[in-house]
């Protein structure tokens, strides 16, 4: 909401977009609509106006707002991407795009969710779900005739940071310790640690850019838990770095995908990812080897990937 | 033409586009036109009609082809772009959709180019000249409210393959050798040794991607002859490598380009590529540090560039 209400006016020119906000819900707020239009100023105040009375689930509460786009970020549910998936197909049943930063739908429900948009004529964009908004699934969507045959890269910032951390001297639990005084790492942060994060992303990835049909159990997945200081540091003395590999490649029936700690030289790519950084590299039919990386992502870049997307559903 | 041959049956399914070659012209063929069309093996084969009586410059031979597109792929006017910038103009102003991989129109006329695009409703698009077809115009047309605000990269596979031969112990000469016979130098290799072809790369960019009016003599430039093979192996040995670097950075009035040597640690991602690999990475408002890498580009990665603008400009 800030993002948009800083470049209002670019964006009517420029795009010639005008919008208003005309809903908000949350598990804490409950559904809130006025179609008439909410004030920014005071959501961003963390003012709200009561829920809205007989509003109790999405679809009601879409029509009460008149949405023509929700922006859906919920957090992930790691076994089925729930309510997100249900909240997705409602806005695209009735009429509104639909622009995501949550993993699931795309994970889970990828192929129902793109026949609806090709039934119903809305947008179903999800650019902040990989990589904070860098524009991985953009780029493919303009790059006609390409094939993705597979993909490596490094997707999660704590695993990042705990492995530089053991580099330089400190344990598993002080780097760990650092990451989340850095606001990278969660509270509970095994999610990251086992890899679930970078497997997520693998499956969203793969199964769009893929077409595979790809779920978070079928990803060979090996955390970083078993990787001792010592190990690290050994490595590190002898020219090599420990990162949590993501791999990803086409199969005959099946795409295939491993999540792992792998020893990788100082010249590999890979090797240079830092903290909050990420890389991917695709091998394609016309480009060997064509990769992106994202250097340090701001507070605002997972924002710009949902307002970016804002941009392109209403070109 | 050989891919568009290839991919004629998913060109028609997946993107409604037909085509027929109704054109051929070079310096060597002069002017061919036939409206009813070329046959395309006959054209790949190097069998070519005579050129059509009466043609004898592009503007009547555009007309004589009624050509919807035009590929144009002379060789670079590094003065002042000519004849290409004309062969655009006359495309765009005949209504036909203009597809350039030569640097030439987009370093000296792109801003009137673009108002041509603008006034008669073609598109002029260029992703071959920088980085061989890999997607970085068509990337930043599609990230709305993004702002340039500088650009580092290696753009000259020359100087990569001869700073590393001479890495490998090489002298200079042997390695611009090894350079011609990889088929990567031109026997006058001397555009590339003195960076003029990172040059007119760095102008493209910066001018169609930061609207800067940056020409060739504008940009600080130094190529790679005052490098010795001592001074390469010496700095490897130190964990340096010497690299052709380009930096361009948004100024006042005016961008701020330089083309040099710089002694890069091998940690810098820029120190990793090699031979024919390239990178560019751009500082932008949303994005601290957004890369492209593209990996040993092929034969056809270049022509794919074209391919792909055909597409987009007919989508």
């Amino acid at each position: 909401l800030r993002l948009l209400v800083r470049h209002q006016a670019e964006l009517r020119t420029r795009h010639g977009i005008a919008w208003r906000v005309t809903g908000v819900a949350s598990r804490r707020l409950d559904w809130i609509a006025n179609s008439q239009g909410l004030d920014p100023a005071e959501l961003l105040r963390g003012e709200f106006p009561r829920p809205a009375a007989g509003l109790n689930d999405v679809r009601a509460w879409l029509r009460a707002a008149r949405a023509d786009v929700l922006f859906e970020a919920s957090s992930l549910n790691i076994e089925n991407g729930q309510p997100a998936v249900e909240h997705i197909r409602a806005a695209l049943e009735l009429g509104a795009h639909a622009i995501t930063a949550n993993k699931g739908p795309v994970v889970f429900a990828y192929r129902e969710l793109s026949q609806l948009v090709a039934e119903r004529g809305r947008r179903f964009l999800f650019e902040s779900t990989v990589m904070d908004g860098a524009p991985i699934f953009a780029m493919f969507r303009d790059l006609p005739l390409v094939e993705v045959n597979g993909f490596h890269g490094i997707f999660n910032s704590t695993t990042n940071v705990i492995l530089s951390g053991m580099e330089q001297g400190l344990s598993f639990e002080q780097s760990l310790e650092r990451a989340q005084q850095m606001g990278i790492a969660e509270t509970d942060a095994s999610y990251d640690i086992d890899g679930w994060d970078a497997t997520v992303k693998v499956c969203a990835l793969a199964n769009v850019l893929m077409g595979a049909k790809l779920l978070p159990p079928q990803v060979a997945r090996e955390g970083i838990r078993s990787i001792t200081a010592a190990a690290v540091r050994e490595a590190r003395a002898a020219g090599q770095r420990y990162k949590l590999v993501c791999r990803a490649r086409r199969g005959e029936n099946q795409a295939h995908a491993t999540v792992r700690p792998e020893l990788l030289p100082l010249t590999d790519p890979m090797a240079q990812v830092e903290g909050a950084s990420s890389l991917v590299c695709f091998e394609t039919n016309f480009f060997p080897g064509l990769a992106i990386t994202e250097h340090n992502p701001g507070l605002e870049t997972t924002a710009y990937g949902l307002l970016a997307d804002f941009v392109r559903a209403l070109a």
